[in-house]
């Protein structure tokens, strides 16, 4: 009855006054989590800032809306992140974590130490994870999801302009990643941390020593640690 | 051959020229994952602030070892974070990360729109998580697991002289935690968030109201996140 708390992933809404088909996930999630009924109002996302209000028309199998008024929004900061392999299948939960706290994309990096092998099947449920913190989280963009490169080829294609931070326990305290406003990316190494060479790369590319916590991070810990650190200087 | 990176846990340490037992867990850790051998040098933790250098004496099915040197240290800072009940096994997760990020404490707290069912079975599980934690993280106090209590309860006996943080999307964003001396505590709602009446019982307690990202967070993330924030001003 009335408006459902309903938040909902739809990259194509399309125009105001215009239908939308919501994706299959999405229109599982609106009929049997969220209980919706016809002529109910959600809210949708495009995952690319725009925040839309939408009334229900058709809830079956196929989930249909109205597109009633759309907002569209620019993103002020952003922060990437780079990982080395964690140990075991803790990917996944940095991924939903990096998801919500709202990093613009995580970019796993391939490392003397570790690979990430087999991915392909693990991108795909990456994806599916950081749709669901989208949701989860009530945000309008939708963070990226990269296919694995080796970290120096990262190094060599990071964007001038970006605040740089290389995750390490022999590093500065204290240092404020959250202030920078245009995009931080920060370099955490695998469970075996980065080769000397790589961070000597990293460093020359001017990614600054961070101590993020007095003893030793895992892999996913320190990744998930800086963007808390950044998310805190969040609108 | 040599020393080995190995990092163990030994609740009671004796004196130095004493010999030690190993607890079970730790003699598998020592003899199975690091494959010590006798003669190699260990450096075990009692948990509470020693660091201790031993010997293996005895590497079997009991693991015996002398106490070579203990170096002792106090807690300069402390951080506990009370939490309501999150979804699902998530509790699990937060422990460790928590637990690797040094928290003091950990204590979970029934609230009116979720209790921590069950718990029995699961605070023994996430004191083992704890002691994994202090290994992986080479740390010399181990976090404290706490019995579940409701958060009136522990609001009535909050230490007065801590700085006290509730969490909460519509709070003050870009506050310090890290920054205080002494014993910090965060307040973080169950997956349901808390009561009016808790929240406001808590800021008549004290708590400030702390924004530590743009989109709402899971309690599990909002407890690693402010713990985050907390670690990053370790020594």
């Amino acid at each position: 009855v009335g408006d459902t708390p309903s938040f909902v992933y739809v990259p194509d809404l399309g125009a105001v006054g215009a239908g939308v088909a919501l994706p299959d996930d999405e229109a599982h999630y609106v009929t049997r989590v969220c209980r919706a009924r016809p002529g109910d109002g959600i809210t949708a996302t495009d995952g690319r800032g725009a925040l839309a209000r939408l009334r229900l028309l058709a809830v079956g199998r196929e989930v249909r809306a109205a597109v009633e008024s759309i907002e569209r929004a620019e993103r002020r900061r952003s922060a990437w992140v780079w990982c080395g392999a964690p140990e075991g299948e803790r990917g996944d939960w940095m991924v939903e974590k990096l998801a919500e706290l709202g990093a613009q994309a995580f970019q796993p990096v391939d490392c003397v130490r570790a690979s990430w092998r087999g991915t392909g099947a693990r991108v795909a449920r990456w994806r599916r994870l950081a749709i669901a913190a989208l949701r989860q989280s009530r945000r309008r963009f939708l963070m990226e999801v990269r296919e694995p490169v080796p970290v120096a080829m990262a190094a060599a294609a990071r964007p001038p302009a970006a605040s740089c931070w290389l995750a390490d326990p022999a590093g500065v305290k204290g240092l404020p990643p959250g202030s920078h406003p245009g995009l931080s990316i920060c370099a955490v190494g695998p469970s075996g941390g980065f080769a000397p060479a790589e961070a000597g790369l990293l460093e020359s590319s001017g990614f600054a020593r961070i101590r993020l916590a007095g003893g030793r991070l895992r892999a996913e810990t320190a990744a998930v640690s800086w963007c808390a650190l950044w998310a805190a200087g969040e609108e």
